[in-house]
């Protein structure tokens, strides 16, 4: 497949007309060809309109339909074969073992889906059967399932051009759900995006699906990206990307005549605690993980370490040092785009600048365009609590360890953070005590805790929670990673008294579905 | 137990120094002793800061303990007997059977959720297993649980004084779901409100709960009400009343710093549609089942049936007689408050004013303070949809019928209506086809849908949805009666590697709280 620059609006290709944007090699800074053109308004109303009339047919397919829908798109994207991976690392000038892992992850999320689509426990079928001598009254018959919410626009990541963005976990959730979806590609990887947005309009014709099922937009944010938001025919968000962004997106979502939930998942300095026996025997191989982490992607992932509590001493300055000759020796990485790395770079000079702010490394220095250094900084708890700009997210490689006196002001440290995408924590055995004490204060903050470990490296499964409390997301009761991501786009519709042939399949008195239903609140596992 | 006026923040009896209000008698008008008084903005505090302090240790309690919690404030409820019910009855102007009713009701409500928490499926416990040998990269070991989102702010509600008010459904689900909860009273039954707290009270107490799981505030919606809703120590909000209130309260909720959910379940006007078979066939029987549903309680009900939709002719102008006959026969109700009498009066003013509505008929007119005379209007499909205001609710037994020149124009009518709670479809066998292509417009606008039935009489189960697409509700993706209400009050975490000492038990590996969990995604049915 040719990259064309072109918008796909449901099945018709479309020159957009306005304006024209290029791809940037992330590793030179040269212009890519072809020019992308952008969206007009009536590109999103035509786009738009088509997703609305595709929701009430789509939301219906049979869960095998729907299932064989994802899978085709997987396959479709294993087929663009190495086009897709050379186009995906100049763009984004992250190694190509880092893109093909993001691949196999991205058909991976897809294939997980159409698994949960296949059993159907995600309509959470419930039946309470009539009762018709009940005294004082007979009770109802009353049956319930979830449904799509409704088309859902979905915004590329810059930092995961495959596993975030046209296909990415947000598309595949919503799909799976039963939901239209039109992507605002991210303008860091448009040709990436073109690619597997023919991945996705093939499988949507190939399986006899709905044109509107998918679109996709090229153009501006303000206008494209925030004009999705406002159409009236858009019923759910999901975003990945700054804090900035994400919120003004979730006001705009609020402020609808019809107010519409946004998923925007924001920023996260993902602390890192090291307790005192683990930090006195292992603290040198903790630093050399911990910078590992740090330096993955160029520090570029939304689960990066950017956060390091430990108690103040001898074991802790040990800590520091082995980390820091281990951050020497990691050259400096190419970031996704020249905006990034420059608002990395002046977070950095900030950072460098504070008063209470120590600069303990750096990484090797950049040798090439659009490169991160990484750099480890640290400051004491006083300070952390005093100065609230240390607990903002800088994108890349960089890290603050917060020096505190003791446990107790490690805690109230703790306390002090905004909600967490994850929170890690490094122990030993004779640690667990002083761990309880910090569990409640971590869970209420975070979506995940992670023993011994990194938050970085993010499962796909069923136990995986990606979101947390604000601002690490906009709203911490949903997951943006693994099977649970689908019920974002849920809502539940009951129905009372329907005669059997009205009812749709998975309440059907004789199970055509063959799901786990509940009866009566009790789960009532499937007769394969 | 005798009414005092007082606050209950925790165990401690406050009396409130924030103004005095009185409730009245809803049939007399007359003022009833003792004086309530209101809380402060340190009275306030102290309700938050209790909550606060209490959330970590109520939320680890055993499901046996919470259940049995639970438990013991239904049967602390009914213990208060008559005096309950005969201040309920002179405070809310409802007759006896109904006030009896609604306490069966809340005291079943509260054994139900005690059975929610006793099973444990609300936890959604997951287990993906670790796989040290997968390749190329090792499968952490993953669980993840739901826990409380944190203290809940509940707002009493005027029409339901014991079902959705102190001990209501929202409370009951939030301390199901491990939130403690703050109670802001409303001003039409405080006596109601403080005798039901001190059962709440008591039962924390016995059960040896924190003292700060629950606490009862009077005061102004405006100084203890918003203020309760921009407390940080507030996670979530459950509502139930206006539309004006409600989307107030939901603007606070979204501008905090950290934005909240606010449950606000605020207006419907539940369309009935009549399909000609039914019309024709059985006319007369709906028209008077309809007039009851309309005129029971006054007409204050969420899903009190607003909205009545069918093809013009002969077999409508008939249902029209019948009805009209039927309201006729309805003596005047008194009803919540002489505030909600007057609004009711008005809206109806406007109502039999507006050029293009005609007023079909009126119940039996007031013969005491403080009644609600029904009220039966008719207009067109041209000018239903030409006049926004005739979709807005009038909260008492006022009901609006439109004639539609067809069905076709009936189901465009259909998708010009705001979100609702309820639609109610009046069928007979020959209806089926049409009514087919209703559905999706009906599924996409209702949180339920009834068969030959009317949406009064909530029944509290498991595949009960009480909730509905904005403006029935602020969040068309949950329910605030039935088991699902709980999961308002949720939100995952998972925990990745972490040893089994330190895991909560719903994810502990021998399964000490034997609840049913999901391995690898696979419910695996707790062995009992």
């Amino acid at each position: 497949m040719n990259i064309a620059g072109n918008l796909l609006i449901g099945q018709t290709t479309v020159r957009g007309s306005n304006g024209a944007t290029y791809a940037i090699d992330a590793s030179t800074g040269e212009r890519m060809e072809p020019p992308f053109g952008g969206a007009t308004a009536q590109d999103l109303d035509a786009a738009c309109a088509l997703a609305w009339t595709a929701f009430d047919i789509y939301r219906e397919t049979s869960l095998e339909s729907r299932a064989q829908f994802l899978e085709a798109i997987a396959s479709n994207i294993l087929e663009l074969g190495d086009t897709l991976i050379e186009r995906c690392v100049r763009e984004s000038g992250l190694p190509r073992a880092r893109i093909e892992g993001e691949r196999a992850r991205t058909v991976g999320q897809l294939n997980m889906f159409a698994g949960v689509v296949r059993e159907g426990d995600f309509l959470d079928a419930r039946i309470d059967p009539a009762q018709p001598e009940r005294k004082p009254l007979p009770r109802v018959d009353l049956r319930m399932r979830y449904i799509g919410l409704g088309p859902v626009a979905v915004f590329g990541a810059s930092n995961f051009p495959l596993a975030f963005s046209v296909a990415g976990g947000d598309t595949a959730s919503a799909l799976a759900a039963g939901c239209p979806v039109i992507v605002k590609a991210h303008s860091a990887h448009p040709g990436t995006s073109e690619l597997v947005g023919m991945a996705v309009r093939k499988a949507v014709k190939d399986c006899g699906m709905p044109e509107g099922t998918f679109s996709l937009l090229f153009g501006s944010g303000r206008e494209i990206g925030q004009g999705l938001v406002r159409d009236p025919r858009i019923k759910a968000v999901g975003f990945t990307g700054s804090r900035h962004a994400g919120t003004e997106l979730i006001s705009i979502g609020a402020s609808r005549s019809e107010p519409i939930p946004v998923y925007a998942e924001m920023s996260s300095i993902n602390p890192v605690l090291i307790f005192p026996h683990a930090l006195e025997s292992r603290g040198d191989a903790i630093a050399r993980a911990f910078v590992q982490s740090l330096t993955l992607g160029a520090g570029q992932f939304c689960t990066n370490p950017g956060l390091i509590l430990a108690v103040d001493g001898p074991a802790l300055d040990d800590f520091i040092r082995s980390a820091s000759a281990a951050l020497g020796d990691v050259p400096a990485a190419t970031m996704l785009t020249p905006g990034i790395q420059s608002a990395f770079d002046k977070a950095v000079s900030n950072m460098a600048a504070h008063p209470h702010v120590k600069t303990e490394a750096r990484g090797g220095a950049a040798s090439s365009p659009n490169q991160g250094q990484g750099v480890l900084f640290s400051t004491t708890a006083q300070a952390f609590l005093a100065f609230a700009e240390l607990q903002e997210e800088i994108f890349g490689s960089s890290s603050l360890i917060v020096r505190c006196p003791d446990l107790a002001s490690m805690l109230k440290l703790v306390e002090s953070l905004e909600g967490q995408l994850t929170s890690a924590l490094h122990i030993d055995e004779e640690d667990y005590e002083d761990v309880r004490a910090f569990l409640p204060a971590l869970e209420r903050r975070t979506g995940r805790i992670l023993i011994n470990g990194f938050g970085t490296g993010v499962e796909v499964g069923h136990a995986m929670v990606h979101g947390g409390p604000y601002p690490s997301t906009a709203d911490g009761r949903s997951s943006s990673v693994g099977s649970l991501a689908i019920e974002r786009f849920l809502r539940p519709v009951s129905y009372q008294d329907m005669p059997d042939s009205l009812l749709p399949g998975a309440l059907k008195s004789s199970n055509p579905l063959k799901i786990n239903r509940r009866i009566d609140g009790k789960i009532a596992l499937a007769q394969k």
